[in-house]
């Protein structure tokens, strides 16, 4: 099969299709989608080589299993069931876990990937799968409900609209609250504006402008202490950006304040495919461009420019 | 009267008494304790000057109140009760509010202090003052209680066995949680035995060994870098130590293992006192030394030492 490798630099290669083994099915790629950490990876993040690649749409095509025939989205870790985290309902911190295109398994950039079954969720029939492909993302926006108490009553501060700042942002909407979501980048205020969310320049915020909980998606270090300026006293910041290398933070202030910093990572599939199956979010707008696979490598480049929103890949 | 003045030095002074204005009541101090925010404050902490001091048990002096000629303990915050915070329930973290001792208000190493009577409460028949006196810090161990919930099944780390982590830890064991209490000062451990908790020397614990919730109480930048790597995904950090400087945090971590970090003040006096008069925490072993009042400056340098738990004054 033809697969997008990485091995120091991107190119396509002929390389054998991925066998499945066990409880895995393979699966034919129809769309995939470049996300930040794809766009990491290719920089050395957790010195992966091999095919990335971890948001997708396919087709089971392994004959005569419950899901044959049927087009799925799939959870991209793939833990060993057996652990004491596995045992906690924490199986997306398995320790004995791969990681679609991210650890130890290869990814969805390709014309097939193997997947264990329990992994995969059949897309609703009404739901396309240009955005049944946002479902990973959208997950990761879900997981701070399942993470905190929001009180739809609450003053709301998101900043980053980027692919996940927009989801959140999203998010935040149907859950009632008063949100804000912030951006230094016009292109991106617009984008969210567009998109008829609450959106404002950064440089519009004021020193005495403070939420209950902030959101940091910025993707950037100055995140996590600019949220913190804007959190009133025992309020929440769920911390979604992943920066290179470690941060001073200021401490006391988390004390003092007795702030609540959470980290979040991987959500839930199942109602962000409710979400999107009943179009109580709509990613549509989200898409910059749409490439063929044999351009997956300028699609990489386009991926990467500070205007551009989410890249689809047709394969 | 006699006063403890912090002016850069320590000294006994004679000043005028204080004048209670408005709700305030004039309180006869009987006993107080030295706190290690006391220590931070003639280290120029918060850049206080004049009388320190804010753990206290006293009798109420000014006629005719109702807690007049009552024994009292008192909360050291006092807010507003007008602005969007103290509305809010959280008048604690009032940003008008002076503090006793500590902001903008005269502490309690004196014969007098005012304080306004919605912050008094007389101590139990059966309460002892000695045991009383330790009312406020016990208080801001049973914060964390008001803030997280902490299941009985898990297993707790609290770093630190000074002053705040012991009586952290004897709340800890009253919630009936598997906790372990670390120290790397064997005096610490050693103390933390005799009062029946449970506790080792910081050098036992191995890198496998994982926590649900930790506590740093260490009082030292270190803790909360040893905390994070003693927790399991999805567990939650309570910060209890302030530090002089901003410090390198691997945010990364947080992010990744969905970490929850909850900083910790002030706690509630009620459910202390609950506590403290049930005898279902006992401080009195904490005592290490009992100074009188014109020996305070030579109880700072004692509280200073690092195998001191707690210094106690006698007015």
């Amino acid at each position: 099969m033809k697969a997008l490798i990485f091995d120091g630099s991107l190119q396509i290669k002929e390389v054998p299709d991925p066998q499945p083994v066990g409880r895995e099915v393979l699966i034919k790629v129809l769309i995939s989608s470049v996300c930040n950490t794809d766009l990491e990876i290719i920089q050395g993040y957790m010195g992966f080589t091999g095919i990335p690649g971890h948001e997708f749409v396919g087709e089971v095509v392994t004959p005569g299993r419950p899901l044959t025939g049927r087009l799925v989205v799939g959870e991209i870790n793939c833990p060993c069931n057996n652990c004491y985290l596995c045992k906690t309902g924490r199986s997306t911190h398995c320790p004995n876990r791969s990681v679609l295109g991210i650890y130890q398994h290869a990814g969805v950039f390709a014309d097939f990937v193997v997947l264990p079954e329990e992994n995969l969720h059949p897309i609703p029939e009404n739901l396309d799968p240009q955005s049944a492909v946002f479902t990973e993302p959208l997950a990761a926006a879900v997981e701070i409900f399942d993470q905190l108490r929001v009180r739809p009553s609450e003053k709301v501060f998101i900043f980053g609209a980027g692919k996940l700042g927009l989801l959140i942002s999203q998010v935040f909407r149907l859950n009632g609250c008063d949100y804000q979501t912030y951006d230094p980048n016009l292109v991106k205020v617009n984008k969210a504006l567009e998109m008829g969310l609450n959106a404002l320049p950064l440089s519009s915020l004021t020193p005495s402008d403070k939420a209950e909980a902030c959101v940091d998606c910025t993707g950037k270090a100055i995140g996590i202490s600019t949220a913190m300026a804007h959190l009133y006293p025992r309020g929440c910041l769920v911390l979604k950006t992943t920066i290179a290398k470690p941060e001073n933070i200021d401490l006391n202030q988390i004390v003092i304040n007795e702030f609540t910093i959470a980290g979040s990572r991987c959500g839930p599939f199942k109602p962000a495919l409710n979400l999107l199956s009943q179009k109580l979010v709509n990613p549509n707008p989200m898409i910059t461009r749409i490439f063929k696979f044999h351009d997956i490598v300028e699609a990489f480049d386009y991926a990467a420019k500070p205007e551009t929103i989410k890249v689809l890949i047709e394969h």
